[in-house]
Order: C-alpha cells, then structure tokens, then sequence
C-alpha cells in the first residue's frame, strides 16, 4: 500500500485512512495492535498493573523496533531496571510508579496542560495524569496542594488556571475542588477522584460522587486513581 | 417542691436540678416531657413529619397551657390554618412548611447564626434550620445561592461569614460549600446535607459523603434535610 | 473604585473588603450573575427542574434584555406556553423538555458534534445534549438506536463517527456503547449513562459504572442522564 | 439392585433412576455424595478455596478409588505435588490453579464450547471455565483479548463464534463484551464477570450489572469470577 | 440473491449466511431488523416498556407483513384493544401483560420447559417467562408456590422436575429455590430475581444475590423480574 | 445484705433483685461487671477480638476467683499457652479458635440445641455457636454440610430436627438453608450468616439479606459469622 | 388414619407425627397447607400484602371451614367490610391494618410477651407484632414511645421488662432500643427494625445495621417492618 | 501596595489582581500557611496518615521556628523516636499514635470537654480526640467502657456528664451511645462513629448510619475514626 502511495496511485489521506482500520497482529495470549499509536498518532501504552515484568519487558521489545514514545504505568523499581537496559533513554517517575521512554519531543498539543492538585497525598495520581500528558507532546504544568478548605491559595494562582487549554483536576476526600477550579475557567476541566481519605470516603466513592454531581458544567469524571485516563484524555482534547 | 424552694428548704440549684430528671408525663400514647424544654431552656417541638393533624392539634392545645414557644416542623397550609384557630400569633413559614408559635422574643443566643446555602433549591431546608435557631432565640442572617462553582460570590461575603458565631451551611449536589465555608473561618459549621440533585447525588449521599469527609477540622455534619437539627444544634452551642 | 483610593477618598481596608471580588447582582432570593454568559461567550441557562413557572417566567424576562441564546432544561408544555408570549422565537423540544430561544445563530464550534445513543428510550437525554450544543453554536448530528448487541449497525455508521470532532454517547443498561464508540475514533467522547433499565440497572448505576470503568482511555462521564452537561462540555471542548 | 438388573428384574433405566436418587455416604465432617457424578453424569470436582492441602488430598484419595475425572479447582503448585505423587496423570493449569486428573477422554458434549475473553488480565478465569468443560467431555476453543474498545478484532473473529454450540464471555472492567458477542450469534451465551479492574470497577460489581442489564436476551450470567460454574454450566447445556 | 440461490449459483447455506449479516433497515427513530427473526429464527419482539402505544401499533403493523409470531411484553388491556384490531388472533395474558399473536404453532424446542415458582406473587414474571417460551415454539410447563419453607411440596414434584430439558425458577424474597431445584436435576436451570418482598430485599437485590451465589452450579442469573429474558434464552437452549 | 436474707429480714427474691442492679466495679479502662454472670446466669465471657493477650490474661485471672465457666471467643494456640498455665482445665477448640474453662457441668437448658451448617467451610462459625451453647449448659448435636443443593442430604436428617428445643443454622453463600430448615419445625431457629464465598457473596451481605427475608416466619438472625452470639441467644430461649 | 387411632392399632404420637407430614392441598394458583395451623399449633395466617380482596376472601371462606384464629396482615377498611360479612366476630386494627377472627381464646403461651417501641411512628408494626401473638394465644404488653435519646422513660419501666419472658422491641431511626433493653434483661429480645425515618436512615438499613451489631448478645433480627414475624417468632418461643 | 496605587506606582490592574488575595508562602511539593494558627488560634497539626517520617520531620523543624502547640496524628514509635530528637519535649501517646509537643499551657477552652468511649476498642480513637483537644488548650475529662448494653453504667456517670460544657462520644458497632448521651444533656454532642464491628458493621457504616439518624437533636457527626477532628470541633467550640 505504501508503494501505491509512494507511486502516486493512492492519496496519502486514503493511506492513512487505511492504516487506521488495517487488522490487528495476533500474538497468541494477546492481539497487539500495532497501529494503534498510527491511528490515534499517540505513543504506545502498557498498563502495568497486574502484568508481569517478563510479560512487559516483552512487549517494550516489541515496541522499540518502531519509533513511539513508550509508557508504563504503575511500574516499580525493579521493572525499571530492567527496562533500563533495554534503553538507556528510560525514566522512572517515582511517586508514579511510571517509567517512560521518550524518543519524541514533538510538541502536538495546541495549548497547556495544568494538572491541578488537592491534597499532597493526591500527588501520585496526579504525576500520573502529568507524565502521560508530557509524554504525548503537551507542555504540562502543575499547581499542587490547593485544596478548597484553604480557598485563598486557588484564587492566588487564578491567572495559572486562566493559561492552560484543558485542566485536570486531582483530588480526594469530599471531591470538590473540580467544581472551584471549573467555575473559574471556561475550558474543559477533567476531574479524577482518587482513592486518598478514610472512612466514608469508602476509597474514592465520596469523591467519585462529588464530581460527578458538580455544579459546574465544564466537567467531566474518569475513575477512581485514572491519571493515567485523565492525561490521555486531555492530550486527545489538546491535539484537536 | 417549688414550696420548699420558696420557704428557703431548699437551694434553688438543687430544685432545678431535681426538675430537670422529673419522671415524664404518660400520655398513653405518648410520653410527653413536660419539663424538656425547662430542662434545656427551649422551645416545645413538634416534629410533623408522619402526624396527623388532629394529633399534632391535641399536642398544640397542650403546650398553649405553657409560655414557651412552639415549633411545629414540616406541616402545610391545612394544618396552619387549624392552628392559627389555637393561637393568632402563629405564623407559617411557606417555603420550610414550618409554623412558630412565638410568645417569648428574648435572645438567648450570645452572637449570630448565620445559614448559607448553595443553592436555590435547598433554601426550604435552610429556611427550616433559620426558623428553628430563631424561635429558640437567636439572632440569625442567612446567605443564599453562594455555590462554589461560583466561588467569587462567597469570597464576596465573607466579612458576614466571619461576623458569625455559629455558621450552618446547607448544601446538596456535591455537598462542597461546607469545606470552602470553614476554612475562611474559625467557627464551628454545621453541615447539612440535602437531597437535592439527581442520578449520583443519589437523595444526598453523594453531599453527605462530600461533608463527613470535609478536609476542613470545624466541621460537623447532621442527617440529610435536616435543617431542623442543624437550628437546634446551632442554638445549642450559641447559648454556650 | 481604585481612583477614589488614590485620592484618597476610600480607605485602604475598605478598598481591600471591596476588592476581594467585584461583586456580583444580588436579586433577593439567587444571585443572577449577568456576567456569566459574557465570562465564557456562552447563553444563559436555566435548569428548570424544580423551579416554579413564575420563576422561570421572571429569570426569562430579565434576560431577554440582553442579546444571547436562551435555553430552559427539564421544562413542559404549559411553561413553554408562557415563554412562548415573551418571545415568539421560543421553540419547544419536546422529547427533551427543552425550551430555546436562539437569537444568534453565529457558528462558534470548530468540528461536528456527533450524538450517539445506544436505545430508543435514552432519546430523550440525547436531545437534550443535541439542543444544549446547538443552542451554543455547533454544527450537530445525532446516532440513534445503534446499540451494542447489533454491532454490525454501528460498524455500519463508521464514517459518521471519524466525522466529528466531539462525540457524545448516551446509553442505559449496561452502558457498553462508548467503549465501543471510543475505540473506533480519536476524538474525546463524552459518556452520558441514563437511568433506563429496571432491575439491576439501578435507575443508571449499572451503566455509569460501566462507563467509568471504560476499557478506552478517551472517554469522560457525566452524571446519570445529564444530557445538558455533556452538550455544555463538548460545545467548551469544540470551541478549542 | 444391579444384580436385579442383571436377572431382568429390574429395567437399567430404573436402575439408574433409583442410583440418581440413593442416599449420600456419612464422612463425619463432609457427605460425600459418591452418586453425583453418575447421577449428574459428570467429573467429581474438589472446589480447592479454603481446604487444606491434607484435606483435599484426603478426599482425592477417596475419589481415585473410582474411575471418573477428577477436578481440582483453585490449587497451587506445592498442592500439585502432593496429589502428582497420589496419580501420575495428575495435571497443573498454572495460569488458573486447576489441577486435573483425565482418566476417561470420551467426548460427551455435541458441539463447541468457546470461551471469550476481553483482556489479558481475564484469563486466569477464562483459564477455569476452559479446563472444567475440558475435563467434563467437551471440545473447547479460546478467543483472548478481544475487548470491546477494539471491536474490529472480534468481528474478524466472528466465524469461530458461529462455529461454537456454546458460549462463555468473561469480561472485567465494565463487562460490555458478552453483548456484543451475544448480538452476533443465536445460541446461549454464559457471561461471566471478573474482579479485574480497580476504582469504580468495585471488584467486579461494574461488570456483574453490566452483564445482567445486557440489552441481548441470550445472556445469563454467573458469580463474579465464577470460571468454574461457567464451565460445568456450558457442558450441562452441551450434553442436552 | 434468492434468484441465485434459485438458479443453483448459490448455495442455501451461503444465502443463509449472508442473509444472517445483512444490514438492517433504518426507520429514522429506530434501526428495525427485519432479519432479526430469520437470523435466529426467533418470533419477533417488542418490549413494551417505555414505549407509547401508537408506537408499537406501528411496529406491529409492519411485522404482520411477515409470518412469524410476535410477542409484545409489559402492555395493558387498553394496548390489547389497539392490537387486537390489527389481528384477531391476539391474545392477552393479563398476569404479566403479555400480548401474543401467534401465527406458526410448530414445535422447535427438542424438551419440556419447566417453569417454577416459588410464591404467589411471582407468578406475573413466572407467567412473562412461560409465554415467552410458548411463543417462540416451545411445550412448557409450569410449578407454582413451591416455595423452600415447604420443601415437602417441591420434593412431591420430583418426577416433573426430571422430566424437563431446561429449567426457569422464579423467586423473590431469600432467592433459595433456584439451589434446592438444580441440585435435583442435571439441565441448566435458568434462575429470575423478582422484585417481590419488603424491607430487606431491596427490590430484588436479596433474591439476586442469592441466586449469584448458589451453591449448585448449573445455574445462571438474569436481571431482576427478567420474565421475558429467561423464557428467551431457554428457548435458545431448548433448540440447540 | 445477703445477711439480712440469712436472718430472714429479706427474701431472696429481693435479694436476687438487687443483686441484678447492683453497680458494676469500676476497673479503670473497663467497668468489669462481676455481678453479670449472676444476673443472667451464664458464664463469664471474653470477646477475644482485638484485645491482646496479656489483656486477655488478666481479665481470665480475675475470673477464676470465682467459680464460673469461662469462654475466649476468637483466641490461638498462642494465647491457649498462656491460658492452660493458669488453669489445666482449659481446653482449645481449634476450629473455632474458641478456648473454654469448664468448671460447671450443670445441664440448664431444658432441650436439646442443634447446630446445623451448610458447607463445610461455615463449621468454625457453627463450632463456636456449638461451643458457645456447651459451656452454658445445654445438650448440643451438629449436623453439618447438609447445604439446600442437596436437599436430601437434609430430609434424611429430619427426625434430628424435629429432636431439638432450639436450632441454630449457619450457611454462607446464598444463605437459603435457615428457611428450609424452620419450614420443616415448629421451633425457634436463629440464622447465622457466614462470610464464607466470594465474588457476589460481598463477605456475607448475599446470606444475611436471605436470611432476613426469610420465607419462614419463626426465623431471626445474628450478625456475620456472630457463633457466639447465636449459640448465647439459643441458651437464653432453651432456659425458658 | 385416624380411624386406625381410634381402633388402636396406631398410637396417638405417631398420628400426629404423620399428620404433620401429610401432602398438602394443590388448589392450582397456590398449594394451601391445610395442616399448617396443626403442624405448628397456630392460626392460619394471610400476608394481605400483594394479594387482591377477592383472593383474600376466598382463602378466608376456605378457613372458615375450620376453627383456628384467623390472622390478615397488611389489609384495609375495604377488605375488613367483606371479611366481616363472612364472620361477624371479625376485628380490624386499624393502626397496623391486620384483620383477626379470634375463634379460640386458649392461652397457649408460658409467660407474657412485652412489645416496646422507641417512636410513635414506630407504632403501627409494633401492634402488629403485638396482634399476631394475641392471636397466637400470647398475653401480651406493650410499652411505647420510649426512645433511647429519654433515658429515663425506660429505666422507669424496667419492672415491666422484668416481668417479660420474651421481649419484642420495635425501633427506627437509628435502632438503638433493642441494645439497651437487651442489657436489662435476662430473656430473649426479637429486634424489628421500621422503615421509619428519612435521609439516612435508608428506609430501616440504619436501624437494621445498628441492631445486627447490637452488643448485647440476647438480640435477634428480623426484616425491617416485620412486625408479623416476630410476633410469630416470640410465639414460638413462649411456647416452648 | 495599595500605597503604591496611590502613589501611581503600580496600575490599577496589576493591584487587582495581586489583592485578589495575599499569597501563602509555596514551598515546592506544599503550600504552607503559616498564618494558620494565627489565623484560628490554634496550633499547628501534621496529619500523619500516609506521610513519610522524613516529611513529617521535616515539617516539624520549619515548625519548631515558631512557638505553638505541635500535634502529630497517626505517627508510630520510630517517627516519634526522631521527633524526640528534635525537641525532647515531645511525647508519644500509643494507644492513638499521637505525638504532641506542647509548648503553651494556656487553658484556652472555657469549660470542660469530656471523651466518652462505647467500648475498650473504641479508646484508640476517643485518645486521639483527648489528645487534640487538650493540646489545643482544654481541660478534658474522659468516660470509657460505658456502652448502652450495660446502661446502668452510664446512669451512674451523669454528674460527670452534666458538668461538661462540650461532649465526644465515640462509638463503633451499633453506635447508640451519642443518642443516649445527648438526651441527659443540653449542651452540644460531638458524634465519632468507629470502624470497630465486624460483619454488618460494615467498618464503621453502621455506627455512621446510627449517629446521622439520632432522636436527639443536639448531635452532630464526625467521620468514621475521626478523633482528631472531633477533639478539633470540640475546642473550637469551647472557646466561644
């Protein structure tokens, strides 16, 4: 098919076209999907949890023959070493648990991601949300530890929150901070409730519920600890 | 008793303190507690819920035969009208449903209350809280439609917020103005939630849930709607 | 303000309690924010749930002095019928309950907004997701009945999905419809779970945490039949 | 009673009527019920979860002394070891901690049994249902990774489901597969719901209300994680 | 198509294929299938739920162009009236407000369907199961009021339990029945929640979880007062 | 006083009265109400839940001044060490983890109490109602593992049913049994819901609500996995 | 058989023994157990609740025939005018809404049954617990309106708890009566959670949770607004 | 800066927007306030819960500059022993892991806050609220093991309980204990539900359920475990 377009028998728009709806590899315990990165134009994506590190030490294999950047989610010390000696370009987000191999810095999102946090226990999902969204070519900033018991701290960086073109919001316990941080902007806010909190936060559930029966309209909810969802997410509205 | 009290046989410390753990008064089928608002120097309530008129009438012609005065919560305009028959100096608070009976303006309550709420649509459960704290003798103010997803309005009131002793903050939907309200002050803040929203508010968990895990310290929280306890709770710990 | 200050006719603190936030317009029983509209260039709303026809009727007379789109959600035919005396442009969708009155019909979305819904019983909270974005300047299409147990219906409609710029998915049940949808596209889909089903649908918990728990990283949820926060969101995200 | 079948006093099909309903045998602490493989024609099946490895190993003990296959559900390595040494036909499913021992191979279901699965994470349980319809006389295949966030992958699968006779889709997450498969197919489909996931997957509870609020009608669904009883469901509906 | 299939370039089975995939008919408000039933050689069916009675008027209109049985659930005798104009074979079974026009009487099930149910109550969804499998071309059977706080009547129906080749049980309250009748026999019983009982069952919810975790494992679940379904796919069964 | 009763001055019915009130002894962090043996006539119980061995040993120590049995709910091998130093009589009941110091063998309930359990994994929990009823002295018998899917394991057994004062059931998963069993006596029978199951079983919510709907009416139930507490209401009820 | 008694060739035990397990009677839309009331030695009873007045009524004429007590739950003034037709000493108790046809006055139970309840609103299933073991042949107390939050109601009472040989206690909002009156006494306590209440209370799941985690051990549960069932419950028990 | 206004050193617009509010001080991962205390005369607190010791040590030194009470909730021995090397006046309190540094003894608090605990499990949380509030400047009283099945106990304590200005009662399982306090009082009543129970305590819900819906009305709630916030709110209150 590339041949055709090289020779000028098939447009590039129809090549494209056909990439993105070509069929999968099956690989056997898995279908990888090889042009999904193509189809969607995003770096490729292995969710650690529950996988283990032979299985995503494979598949990092796989992917480095191509040219995408690569993340890991919910990785550890360990994998990372590993992966390390599979590139050398390879870095380990701490608090994340995310490891990342950069090998684009092509910046594709229009405008400014802010990733905005509650509460300091909050901060792991949210490096989450700010890893995937810098690794999918956003210039990301992030303001931490503005939760709404403190109000005046939020309306303090309220030119910040004015800057960015999409805003994620971290935050546990009673959830409301989406609500705030929404009211002030006019550009999608995407709200990630986390799992931080006790008692009758029942791991998230209160924060869940706040977010999703917030006042502001500008609103939309992932899931419970979902930075990962939540940086995706922002980069697809980002690029558009 | 009271005989003894007044030939000096007895202190009048000891005789309020017998009055206030005399037996109650068997009704049949109830146990009326004559000396309950002695005991703890308020109004004779009727909570109206699940009453019939005639029994909350009987109740009423009970308690006229007394000087306090007399809320009845939750009742409409068919009852109101048989009670004003009982007492012309009843009113009826329409939006709240309830009826006050007000023989005794003394102000017990050593500063303000002050009700805020998020919404248009959760002034009925304010209202009630309002009328309760005010029958029982306080100096009350309310602040109405201050949502955080306009957090500007609050901002804009918040020298009343400070002016207050005691603050109840009623809200549903999220349930997030109580954390936002208590952290600009140093006073307690009763927290109502109420069951306005719909879908995942589920009937005001999801305001109940946002409260009880408020990451503001000041803050405790009463049942769903129940704006009535709120009032009492507030006036309890004004008259301190 | 600031000039009375530096002629010194204002104090400083006064100036600073002003400053705080300029106020907004205080209407007695809400605070009608006339900015609102003019802040993020959108019409003004009113959600009719559980307002009065009087209100509404009144909120509709003062903005009518102003040149914006109108749009009234949850409201009847009798409330329509009175809107439509203060203005012969109001129109009435009835499926939905909405109530527009469009005077600009500038086109301020970027892309198409695409709405899609998986039965024919969650048409209702589709169009009022489709009349919310159209009353806010997008061009918007609708999918409808192309659930996910006849798949080949919805393959069948692929172009119309790589087509928008904004999608928005409406499904009761199991809410598997947006998974499916996200997957096929590379735009942000906006999850609208409904509260249609019966049983262990949970008036709408059965598909809001299908949608939650998405397998797609491009999608976001809104509460349970809040068909007018994901046109409001996607009308925020089309105009990017 | 078999020697009144012998002489002819007696018809087999009484006989067997007569076995199905004879009474269980009395080991103390357990009634093992050594009728019930014939009665219900099937293997004899240790569930392993929260036995001891003396426990089972006692009662495989017991069961060799028969000549039906033996299932063991739920072990671990340091188990198989014990029961390896108790009969070398012994085997080890790793991936779901079956160990089986299949001493009859006939085959007594009369079509396909395929077992679907949306993620790599859901075959450890996809694992379960696969080797308990192996073990009770079935022809199994296995269709992995076809989540419905790729819907392409299981329509170019879609000859193997019309192939099978029966159908088991095991899903996490939000439990959106065995729609789409039922769609597409017209015989029973057994949906099982996995605990994969995290936040508001609610260890399974997504995807469980998922399944049972499936729009396709030939869907019935068992326990959350329920590999097993899937299995033996599939082949008492293959035996029919 | 047909014509090749007439002129022998086709074979039947390719036409049958093909037609099982061909595209549906679109109708506007609604994709309508008219090969549904061909595909899985089912009646054609309306679930009357939400839906207004024009418009189900209208789809049976167009159904009774062709030849199969049709089954309206959850109608009302004002329905009946409409329908039975349209073709006086209608029938109306009033306790699960069923309506039936049945045009091909041939027998397609191989068994018996049995259908139990546990309480008097229960028979509306009792009954919504039987006629459905009575409609699309099954002998059926039903048991009613045996409930297990009388195992004594359940155990005295033995024979009848055996002779069926598949199994519905309907019950509310605890949900028990659906363990005690599996366990008696070897066919897959389709167990059905109902919403019948107070307090504690929570719509249904006691009853559905009973029956998820039943200790015999040849049951599986539908949703809660799921009549229609669990007729359904009994007859998917009961063909096979 | 008891010396007043000597002398005739009181009568012992008197002197039991008061002794039931008589004020607890004040211990520092618990109140030790010595007289509670007395008062109701049981043995002296430790819940050994929670509190730490050298807690636990004390309190024991104090006890065996006194002539009562004793009984350690929720104890281990470890603390059964410490215990049987201080008194050879103890006995470990590993089961359960139930330890008991038997020093009163007075039959005093009137009937016989019967255990009965569904699976053998419910046994610790019937153990501990076993154990529990024992040392308050009442004749026990158990059957076990006689759960509904083998419902003639169960009519087997009737006549030992129909033998006991008192029945005491526990079963876990669907919890169906506590009905089967009080449908065929005309005693009381206290159903004990077991955390025993998994996935949809949600530690033993899935048994009790069947238990609290239960379809028989002399049936009421104790909390999750509660033996002791089933075992001390079946000696309170069988000393009647 | 009983001819067989009368000519003694069978011994009166055992023809009560076989009449309590003789076949019920197959009425078609319900089996009636004409040998209940025998069996257990209680009147026959009609859940109203769900069943129309003519079924009611047609069941009672069949009772008739025989000459127990005669108990409706749940019914209305309507019912209770036909039923009176049918039998002039029919009662109505209009509070709980149960019909009697009191035939047999025997005390049948040991001791006095004591019915308390902690509201006024809590009475309508106090009485029916009280009415069902009237009718029982109890002799029966009440105390009402004794909630927790005045103390000091029941501790003047507390002879009256003594006196008791089973004790129903009857409480909503948070359930905390049964707890209290448990540890005053040495008897059984049946707990009955009420649907009274409202936000939190969860129409009873707040009283039935406080009430399955009571402390005191003496305490056990039925469904919530059960008052028939433990008024059967402490039947069974006082005639032990 | 407002000077600087004046003087025609900084615009109008720049003033505005740096008055919006005056900045807290950033430091990096968080923004301490130092105006906290200040701010609500309180000392500073450190929420330990899942902070690293190295954090917290960290905290505490920038602490330490300043003169305040230091209340550290959740630590365990090893941060405490690097806490005491940083001040050697800082104590550790096991059984509520608190560690407080008390630096100024001023009684603040105007009258006496007393702890009142349901049970011996429940004195972790009672001590951390003890502990709060007399850190905060309070002169605390403390009641454990007084629990409503033993309620004579708590009968006898009432002197102590009317000599309280503000009161905490902490209670888990069935919660009942704040409701029976508040009745003997009339001053405010602070609610700590605990996740003591097990089975249907559901880890605190039950206890939470019961508080929310209290008959008394001069009780709020705090979340569940919650000991510091209510040792928090109490002194709040105890200063007014």
């Amino acid at each position: 098919m590339l041949r055709q377009v090289r020779s000028g028998k098939m447009r590039v728009e129809d090549a494209v076209d056909s990439l993105r709806h070509m069929p999968y590899e099956d690989l056997g315990y898995a279908k990888i999907d090889h042009h999904r990165s193509l189809r969607q134009g995003f770096p490729e994506v292995i969710l650690g949890r529950g996988k283990e590190h032979a299985q995503v030490e494979g598949i990092v294999r796989g992917m480095l023959a191509r040219r995408h950047n690569i993340l890991i989610t919910r990785a550890d010390a360990a994998l990372f070493a590993r992966i390390k000696k599979l590139d050398r370009r390879a870095a380990f987000h701490k608090l994340s648990g995310a490891i990342t191999i950069v090998r684009d810095r092509t910046i594709r999102g229009k405008g400014k991601v802010l990733v905005v946090s509650a509460g300091t226990s909050d901060i792991p999902v949210a490096e989450e949300a700010l890893v995937t969204a810098e690794t999918m070519g956003n210039r990301v900033h992030s303001l931490y530890d503005v939760g709404v018991a403190g109000i005046h701290r939020l309306i303090g960086e309220s030119r910040q929150l004015r800057d960015a073109r999409v805003i994620i919001v971290v935050a546990g316990m009673e959830g409301a901070l989406p609500s705030v941080v929404a009211g002030m902007v006019a550009v999608p806010v995407i709200a990630v409730p986390t799992s931080i909190g006790y008692g009758a936060s029942f791991r998230g559930i209160a924060a869940l519920l706040g977010m999703l029966n917030s006042c502001a309209s500008n609103v939309a909810v992932v899931n419970i600890d979902n930075g990962f969802g939540a940086g995706y997410l922002a980069s697809v509205i980002n690029r558009l």
